[in-house]
């Protein structure tokens, strides 16, 4: 019922869509249907996935229930499969007074014209977004292939750079931008130059972004509702950061047409997401596998490269790369790793309290200093006996939440993790726009006439 | 170690690519890293699909053994992951000598020059090639979630629409050629023109071979080999009709173009698919699953279609469309139709029978009177019980291959029915270039000067 309501708005948002923001309202209107097909599929999906043995167990809860695994990729493949649709609407005026065929409509334009207006079709930018879906695409297929063969750590690690493949490709032909703007009068006068040129190390940079952002989604995790809350908040974020163009910026400037790109990816995203979470949050009826970390972090990638603004996707993911350092110490063996670092469950009281590694052969007495001097600084919750470290709290974002905040319920966790990392990424965001024109003198924001 | 020496033959291949014909050098270098790729992978993979329990019983084998399915997935992602590293040999003279960035090539050339070059890179073509690997790419995702869930016959059989969407779009904007010729100067004399103008029925008739090349290989199945086997027939077809194009006909003309895209698809396909006979080959080692079958088909449907020459594609399907058409009667419910339709296995001399369905109701007098005259064409064998049918053969072509030739071997009836596919295509691709002038009083192997 409500489903049929909100197609029909759906129907209606895409087909009023005109002028400038055409593109931007028929994506609302497909965010609508994509949350409407994923609502759909996910319950009627919940059995045939169980049945085919794509389960885990829920150890947070006091039964342990079984959980339907790797769900997250069908809001994916709803997703991609909405992305074919959209095209047509995304080259609208050019497909209907532009090309040759079809046949019945425009009769009356003659062969010439449609000759010239064939040239005019933006084919780099459909290139450019038949890339972006291939990413996407490819991202999750991968990401199928680990949830279904537990593919190993280090391989599934790079992963995300063969399906960036495309992308690159394309990035390459159409935009070949691979320079960095030097901050600060002082430096620019160092280097002599304000712009540094990169080659082919930019490369490198832009797949080590699409290797970055799916894993640091994934490895923020464990938690009901977690890895479909932190993209959707990562989404929104984008969507403002957005927004701040289309308000300030000129009409004519190339930022709008990025960030138009931006949002007409991020929206229908968000649309099938926010699905997704009305069945992966506390408590959940699905778990989302590593299909949806991966999808979710690439389609972050993908707008961030093709937009031109990687550096400020960076700074949306402060609590992803956070949570990376932070753990490095245990991932690679500096400090005892135990097999699960999830938060610790208490049956008695219902709460989530922070788990802790126990170290059994004595630490290093300068590892052993800098601990303690975190614990200082509370980035650490540690357990001395004798002077010495015997426990601390394992190294995740998760953690490190209880730690500060005492423990919770597991929603109460996780909307807490969810509120921390909006509003780091929208301090950032009004630093990046503030003080990102001091650095460098310039914010593609705030263009001089 | 044989491994080895082809991978120094595929490398030597591809770097020494020069001239004209340069795609088509390095996609037979890529199609023996194909092959190696794949060889290496299945025997690695095969395990594991067993752990997962992707796996179906040998039923033409004295014990029934056990046999990783779906292990089509394997050549149809190494495919895919080939033709992304294939896209910058394909755009090879642009991407040297035109687009800006990369920095350290070409350092030389001005900035005006690099503009003037990056609108001369053929977007449209890439394009083209990415939304082919992007339909290629869907299919072979739908076709694991087939092979996963077992997705009932009416859905599954329009999935390869769904994943032809990109395809059609880009065949819209670029060539929208929606017209067909009129064959005989009698017909043309009649209709007062030489092409009449489909429109948008020129889509449906797009769908429909992308829909039906993938479900008519899928359904000519069974036998050990089989669905590899034909595959690589009709890829080979393919070449030699792209080869002709290649002898004859002239350097601008556009059907090379269309010809080199056909064969620069094909041939790495080749290289997957060999690899994958040789586990398939009876006595199989490994199944391929339904998503082989999609994949294959769906390359030929993408070749067709974008180098217009579907109804080339058709006539090599022969095999597939008479095995269609033959089996529509118990497809249809006509005639009974048991659950399964493949040869009968006798232990004792292990040697294919054909399969029997047991007519038990009586059948309608017109209908027995057809499959008596069928019988006759030797298009039908029957037991007739007083002059009523009592039994007649399953409608495949497997089986009908089987009454005219005899029992045979397993391996032997696949390689039968390949040689006749493979004479019937080479038949056809004579006639069509010779009947198709007299036909058309054009064909575009031999455009006038």
């Amino acid at each position: 019922m409500i489903n049929g309501a909100l197609l029909v708005l759906a129907i209606v948002i895409i087909y009023t869509a005109t002028g400038f923001y055409r593109a931007l309202q028929a994506s609302i209107g497909f965010s609508i249907v994509g949350y409407i097909g994923t609502d759909i599929l996910i319950p009627k999906l919940i059995p045939l996935f169980i049945k085919k043995n794509f389960i885990g167990k829920d150890l947070s809860k006091p039964s342990n229930p079984i959980i339907p695994e790797t769900m997250g990729a069908v809001p994916a493949v709803v997703y991609l499969f909405i992305m074919f649709f959209f095209i047509p609407f995304l080259f609208y005026k050019y497909l209907v007074i532009g090309t040759a065929g079809g046949g019945n409509r425009d009769a009356g334009i003659t062969l010439l014209e449609e000759d010239i207006n064939v040239e005019m079709f933006p084919h780099d930018k459909l290139a450019s977004y038949l890339s972006a879906i291939l990413t996407l695409e490819s991202t999750i297929l991968l990401g199928i292939a680990d949830d279904l063969f537990d593919i190993k750590w280090r391989h599934k690690f790079f992963l995300p750079a063969i399906a960036a493949i495309p992308l690159l490709i394309v990035y390459y032909v159409d935009f070949g931008i691979t320079h960095v703007l030097v901050p600060t009068k002082f430096l620019q006068n160092y280097f002599g130059t304000t712009l540094i040129e990169l080659g082919s190390l930019y490369y490198v940079y832009m797949g080590s972004v699409a290797i970055f952002a799916p894993n640091s989604i994934n490895i923020l995790a464990g938690v009901n509702g977690l890895e479909t809350g932190q993209s959707i908040v990562i989404g929104i974020l984008l969507l403002i950061n957005d927004a701040c163009y289309f308000i300030s910026a000129q009409h004519n400037s190339p930022a709008i047409e990025s960030h138009l790109f931006s949002s007409v990816l991020v929206l229908p995203f968000l649309g099938v997401a926010f699905a997704l979470l009305k069945y992966n949050w506390y408590p959940s009826r699905v778990f989302v596998g590593d299909v949806f970390c991966y999808f979710s972090g690439i389609i972050f990638a993908v707008v961030g490269i093709l937009g031109h603004f990687s550096k400020t996707l960076l700074i949306f993911l402060i609590p992803q790369i956070f949570n990376f350092v932070y753990s490095v110490p245990q991932l690679f063996g500096i400090i005892p790793c135990p097999r699960h670092r999830l938060p610790r469950y208490n049956k008695e009281n219902d709460l989530m309290y922070p788990s802790l590694a126990k170290i059994e052969k004595p630490l290093n007495k300068s590892i052993e200093n800098v601990l303690k001097f975190l614990a200082k600084l509370k980035l650490l919750y540690i357990i001395e006996k004798e002077g010495k470290i015997v426990e601390l709290n394992n190294l995740t974002l998760i953690n490190l939440t209880l730690v500060w905040f005492g423990p919770m319920r597991e929603d109460k966790l996780c909307t807490t993790i969810l509120i921390v990392q909006f509003l780091i990424g929208l301090f950032a965001l009004i630093l990046r726009h503030t003080l990102g024109l001091w650095l460098f003198g310039y914010d593609n924001l705030w263009v001089p006439n």
